[in-house]
């Protein structure tokens, strides 16, 4: 059992991750091979929406489960984490694809067909000299660009203040524009759909989140 | 005595205060005769920030103390608030003035000649209805277009949270960009000058700041 090195929450090691991930079909393997033909995936022309660090996957599941019109697409470094959400799974969602990769690889994946992108509770990375780490530097916004098809929207919702700012800092001289912004999300108008860690730490902290929008 | 309609502080209504608003050399009578020539009332070249609502005067006061190359003019619409204001003035400060007149009348009194706007504690107008009074609405951006020269820059102060986030939405569509935001003013690291209202409640809730910038 390893602690996850910013959230503290607790990643049990999965022996046999590689083996059950290679056996779930909603795993894609080779991620590659698909990029710039993602919807023939879905056999549909739906829009596909991506998070980045999904997690446990409660947010993805659950989202999928409730737009069966939008194709969703998971990203999850840890293998032990995604055998975690894939676990989850407990009916058929054919508007569902997980994908085992590091976020910097993103551009490898895909090619101008992602209509929105969510970034729940990223990594921090406090750290000044980690800063191009975040999921949100101009570092990982140019990647946004190539992934991403028209316009750029981005979900992001987060409990760390530091990485919320330095967030909309970054969003916004890099041309987002902030179309819808709270920083109580839980006490919002907003309709959310929560992960695991927002469940856990919900009543202990604030959470931020803002919607962004880039046009061509 | 009377309260203010939405920071509940008190506010003393001074009969006679015409008679001393007239009689102070740093409330300026009649501000709309100077409207584009406000430089020849400091007799420099100096750049000139405008504080809009200054309330009892506390933070453009000590503004100017710390810093004598710039000019400062603040806006008070209350003349028994603006009346405080002139009783803390101790000692000379020639880059110095007052006018007591209504926010929504700025565009009759300057013509491109303000190079940063302070917007501290605004009235947040919680109703719907009077969003457009909001300091931050398009209606007072428009304003502000008229009244600054070059680059537009704002600097803003709040514990209001519906307000800031409203204003973070309304700064970004209307073409704003983020330079610095903090969440927590008093823990970060941005060199913070306090009113009135700050250190009264400084303890009791969080302050969010903003400096956004438009460029021409």
């Amino acid at each position: 059992m390893v602690k996850c090195n910013w959230c503290f929450m607790r990643v049990r090691n999965i022996k046999n991750k590689d083996e059950i991930l290679n056996n779930c079909e909603y795993v894609i393997k080779n991620p590659q091979d698909n990029r710039g033909k993602w919807q023939k995936v879905f056999s549909n022309k739906n829009p596909i929406y991506l998070e980045i660090g999904m997690g446990k996957g409660q947010f993805i599941i659950n989202s999928a489960l409730s737009n069966p019109n939008i194709n969703y697409i998971g990203i999850e470094k840890s293998g032990s984490v995604l055998v975690q959400a894939t676990r989850k799974i407990e009916t058929i969602i054919p508007n569902l694809r997980f994908i085992n990769a590091d976020a910097k690889d993103i551009v490898d994946i895909f090619d101008k067909e992602i209509s929105l992108i969510y970034l729940n509770f990223s990594d921090p990375w406090p750290k000044k000299r980690h800063a191009k780490r975040r999921l949100t530097s101009v570092n990982f916004l140019e990647k946004y660009d190539n992934i991403c098809k028209g316009e750029k929207i981005i979900e992001m919702k987060t409990d760390n203040q530091l990485l919320f700012e330095y967030s909309l800092e970054s969003f916004s001289n890099y041309g987002y524009i902030i179309k819808e912004i709270s920083l109580d999300l839980l006490n919002s108008s907003i309709n959310d759909v929560k992960t695991e860690y927002e469940e856990k730490f919900e009543n202990k902290c604030k959470i931020n989140y803002v919607k962004v929008v880039k046009y061509d």
